[in-house]
């Protein structure tokens, strides 16, 4: 088995901590993508889609999409439980966990990459080269500011994103607030919920590793 | 248990056609989204978000997020077997999912979302307003047309999206394929294994019944 990742990256981050958490040593190619490494011939190879992380089975098979890899582990290595055990808990954390992406990383994703000089004409990731949209940069950045908001409304009853234990929707949400410093945007002091839990996970082992700073 | 939908949706959509290929009968409450039902304060206290579909359990916990409301189901009712048995097919079939829905789904949504009238001020679904941003809506129509090709050559060799058997990736690929109407967009002759895939999906009763046409 075999991790391409990057570790800036915010997918290649989750599934980092992932395997951080499961106590698993799976040995990593990274992939620069501040080099754009994901566009070599050689990489498309690996990954059509040209995206990590990707994980290599020892037979050649393929693996993306952070979530798919962190299921395929859980399933293969189910202690510590990430992803919940009955199917009430299984399917609430799924939910949780897309809403951290969906409402968390896309758009601080969206903010960053059609304003950020780095991603002029590459304002997706992906085999297909896009341009700037500058519009959906501002959105981007309401919908993040918004989220931090909202979840701190979320954690004002229970210490975890999914409700009583440390999850996979901890781990999306976690990297999502951290990546939003690449548009400037931190938790400010007042959004006490979403301060106490960023700061519980980020001093978890697995946030600390695999930090990019 | 209870199903908050609209079928014109192709979340709701998609929860449906799950149900309706495991032969499950779940009451239905319809959220008329023409008429901007998801928007009342009725509704809001069943899910936050403002999203079908929505499945209400018997003791009042709300599950939304059509992929975790298809997991709880699976887990409950695992035949016919939808989302894989060992952990490779489980995370194939997520992985083969999750791309017909970021890569086929999301993209005719931005082009529709933001260039009908009916979404003017609404260019998202959920709890906030945004204005339409037309360079999205045409940059969706151009990956919608993308997914249609590529996923042409996926099916090159193989009969379903994730292999050798019908799983739920296929039913988020059909549904995403079907809703490109509302922009205008149809598989042409000249994609013929994705012409021949559609036409073997759309003949499904589930997709049969679940037709909002």
């Amino acid at each position: 088995m075999k991790l391409y990742e990057f570790n800036a990256a915010p997918n290649a981050r989750r599934v980092s901590m992932f395997i951080a958490e499961k106590g698993l040593d799976i040995p990593r190619v990274e992939i620069n993508l501040g080099e754009r490494a994901q566009m070599s011939d050689e990489y498309a190879k690996v990954n059509f889609f040209r995206q990590i992380p990707a994980l290599e089975l020892d037979d050649g098979m393929v693996l993306t999409e952070s979530s798919a890899i962190c299921l395929y582990l859980e399933r293969l290595h189910p202690e510590p439980c990430l992803m919940g055990v009955t199917p009430l808990e299984q399917a609430q954390i799924l939910m949780w966990d897309r809403r951290m992406e969906q409402t968390g990383q896309m758009p601080v994703a969206d903010a960053f990459r059609n304003s950020s000089p780095f991603f002029q004409g590459r304002a997706m990731s992906g085999p297909d080269d896009f341009e700037q949209i500058p519009a959906l940069a501002e959105r981007g950045r309401i919908r993040a500011e918004r989220f931090f908001e909202r979840l701190d409304g979320f954690l004002a009853d229970r210490p975890f994103v999914a409700g009583e234990s440390f999850s996979v929707a901890d781990i999306t949400g976690f990297v999502a607030v951290d990546f939003a410093r690449v548009i400037k945007l931190r938790p400010g002091p007042e959004l006490v919920n979403l301060t106490r839990w960023y700061e519980d996970i980020g001093s978890r082992p697995s946030a600390v590793t695999t930090s990019a700073r």
